[in-house]
């Protein structure tokens, strides 16, 4: 039984998800919920495994079909072992990326079909989705300009403008269709700025739980 | 373009698919065909990585949902990497276990629909199956006593005898439902009677791709 509420933060590489991230826990912590931040893919020790093999470069070439299949066995062991027992505890989870990322990169940059996802996330999570997203939205080149400066690219990271061009639509695209769910946040604005706009999402989200 | 023939071997534990595998392998060589073994889950680098998720005793329980999707995405990188490209250059690829593992042990064992496991077939195999399937058959028991002076057993092997009742269940109802792809081989005979009946089969393939 669901009684905490699942936020996720999503945006492609560079639009400050994880400083974001950090600022959503402590202002939830403030006013005394109870915050588990985690991430996808990844989130417990076997999903952080099967991380490994969707963000490294390995010397053999990850198929699409299997990096898709992956990123679902990540998130059925994230739900079970983390997300649901915060939940049902009456936690609240902030996680860095959840299905949406799928659609847009799977869906969006590697072409497959989004009624396959569908089917994925129905079989997986049962009907479990996110209460709130948090879009950080941004133009492709700006946001990869900043993901540059950060670290080595990693397998996602090294992909074409192009590829991002789509996860964004996709991304935003979503946004439309689930606008209840979805806030989209322009993540070009100051950094004041944006958590001003992040906060008052947060606020709406606070007064519908009491 | 598929040229060469594509053999998988199943059954429960102890019924001998190893020693049976290199004696198909080296019947075959002799009448001069060129052969790939191999086994599942893995066969690549990557799916090897995922096999160790799969049969590894973890401090984490592995869910059955990442179970199943993390046996899938082994088998769509083994297709794209090994099997596809050896049967597209003509070779025969002898395979230890595929997708009637997969409806047996998850399926059989672990009480997913079959239709699900069916939907993810399609979804990765689109239309690939084996030419071929050599079911080695043995009351449970025997195979569980025989498995047991062999190793450490894994994830699989430390299952109940229930569950392998469950999983010889559904390998049988799939040999009688496909008659024409499956070969049924009485696993409790001497070595030497087994092998007879696997040659049988063989020859009957040889003639087929004359």
């Amino acid at each position: 039984m669901k009684k905490g509420k699942f936020l996720t933060l999503e945006g492609v590489e560079g639009v400050g998800k994880t400083t974001h991230l950090n600022f959503i826990a402590s202002y939830l912590e403030q006013v005394g919920k109870k915050i588990v931040t985690t991430r996808e893919p990844g989130g417990t020790a076997i999903a952080e495994q099967i991380r490994g093999l969707l963000l490294n470069h390995n010397d053999e070439a990850l198929s699409s079909v299997s990096e898709l299949l992956l990123m679902f066995a990540a998130r059925a062991q994230h739900l079970k072992e983390v997300i649901k027992p915060a939940l049902e505890a009456g936690k609240w989870v902030v996680c860095d990326r959840f299905t949406d990322a799928t659609y847009a990169y799977q869906g969006g940059g590697r072409h497959f079909n989004m009624g396959d996802i569908a089917w994925m996330e129905k079989f997986v999570q049962k009907g479990l989705t996110p209460d709130k997203t948090v879009l950080l939205d941004l133009p492709v080149e700006i946001g990869l300009k900043r993901a540059a400066c950060r670290s080595v690219p990693d397998r996602f990271e090294s992909e074409k403008q192009f590829f991002f061009e789509n996860v964004r639509q996709v991304y935003l695209d979503r946004a439309k269709a689930e606008s209840n769910r979805f806030c989209v946040v322009d993540a070009s604005e100051p950094i004041e700025q944006v958590q001003q706009s992040i906060t008052g999402h947060l606020d709406e989200l606070l007064l519908d739980d009491e």
